[in-house]
């Protein structure tokens, strides 16, 4: 029986109508809080306002790849991204996301990347 | 009839069989340069290498989202993602991509991130 590896999961996650989108401490908290719940190491954690009315766009990079975050509060949406490898469960960041931002809407897409025959 | 917006365009980019995946200078490069050629303004660069013989995970923070790359030398695989929005095309990152790692096989999807109906 062929058998697949993937050296890595990868969720692209859509928010609507969510909360949070321009509290840049909140952000971080969540990210870090995702990272933890999915098993991962977060290496550092950089955010970028763009001020006033505006988005937020940042990115944890984790010892097993990313979590990124880009708000756009002008149409009340945010796309996340989480990219774990090994032992990491994506969807247990997923938790923690959805806890955080409280979306009335999501579309959740996941991708075994690097997909292989072995 | 029926127009829909999307707020980004998001390829998720597998190449295998690629040069490069533990140079460090020359991937910042890379993605310096993969921002540039489609428009997009680097914020920021990071780079994490996890030594002699590992991988190298990484984020271009930008003006208009990101990219990101997270290499796999012991199975010569490297996962990358041009995530823009705006009138950024990600597909003359990817050109650039494509003549960094010089990969002898790839597979790239495009997403239209946070598609909805106008």
């Amino acid at each position: 029986m062929t058998k697949f590896v993937s050296p890595g999961r990868h969720l692209l996650i859509d928010f609507w109508d969510v909360r949070h989108l321009q509290d840049a401490p909140q952000i971080e908290h969540a990210m870090r809080d995702a990272a933890n719940a999915c098993g991962a190491t977060v290496l550092d954690v950089i955010l970028h306002s763009f001020g006033d009315n505006a988005g937020i766009t940042g990115v944890a990079i984790l010892a097993e790849s990313h979590i990124s975050i880009h708000t756009w509060p002008e149409i009340n949406y945010v796309a996340l991204d989480v990219f774990v490898c090994g032992a990491c469960d994506p969807h247990k960041a997923l938790n923690v996301l959805r806890s955080t931002f409280e979306p009335q809407r999501e579309h959740v897409q996941e991708f075994h990347r690097g997909k292989m025959e072995m």
